[in-house]
């Protein structure tokens, strides 16, 4: 398992890696299964070790907003995980049989709590994480508002 | 100053937020005065002890997309000096003659770090945060691209 290259361990120390790989699981998953949808408690954090994970938004039936692509080394999924409400703000999907290794809520907190330090790792990673979420996505709010505005001055 | 009713600062024990006020100074405003533009190196937080400031994108000269308004006990602006890059991601301008808290982020790190368990709550409730703006922003996205398949299918 290669924690280190998912950008919310980055950072830790090889002990502290070494305590989240202590409660890591492996899972397969098939192709097309669902591991979340989106508002339903979240539980797990999940990285790719093989295969990919889809992250979208299900507007109606049968019409997505595609949002990111996971795949190994790539991110992890279900980082609503590790914040209040612990609800799933995406759905994800596994676009191919492939394996992830699971960290359930219920063993990270006590982690964090314990090594308060590895925490405030993880949350500022998180933190950075979210903003460039938050930036790239107002810029696109921003590109739309420009085209409303040069649609309504010409 | 009243930090507890920051949202960043939410959960601290009492000694926690004397850290906190220890390291913050105040400042007097003038209406219509800027604290920063986007995309300037972010070197402090501000909380609003009297007055109102106002965050918003400036799209181009005379175009401004308006984000929130920060009020005394209503959170804090300038939030982008806990996480790299270190860059203010909105501009913000005082709209009251107020008095804000400054809190610099040379004063703030080094007490981060010395105290983790501070640290790991403040990140926590900054992740918490992001993850609520992001969400309505997608939010946004999601009703506009809405709109856009309904003019598109009737």
């Amino acid at each position: 398992m290669n924690l280190s290259s998912c950008y919310l361990f980055a950072g830790l120390s090889q002990s502290q890696l070494e305590y989240i790989s202590g409660i890591a699981t492996s899972m397969p998953v098939n192709k097309s299964s669902w591991l979340f949808h989106r508002g339903a408690p979240a539980e797990c954090l999940y990285t790719v070790e093989k295969g990919a994970v889809e992250l979208l938004i299900e507007v109606q039936p049968g019409i997505e907003i595609p949002i990111n692509m996971i795949r190994p080394y790539n991110g992890c999924v279900g980082a609503s995980c590790l914040v209040e409400p612990y609800r799933y703000s995406l759905s994800a999907r596994c676009v191919e049989d492939g394996t992830l290794s699971v960290i359930r809520r219920a063993d990270l907190t006590p982690l964090i709590e314990q090594h308060p330090h590895l925490g405030c790792i993880l949350m500022t990673n998180l933190a950075r994480h979210l903003l460039e979420r938050l930036n790239e996505t107002r810029q696109e709010v921003q590109l739309r508002f420009m085209s409303l505005v040069r649609s309504a001055t010409f």
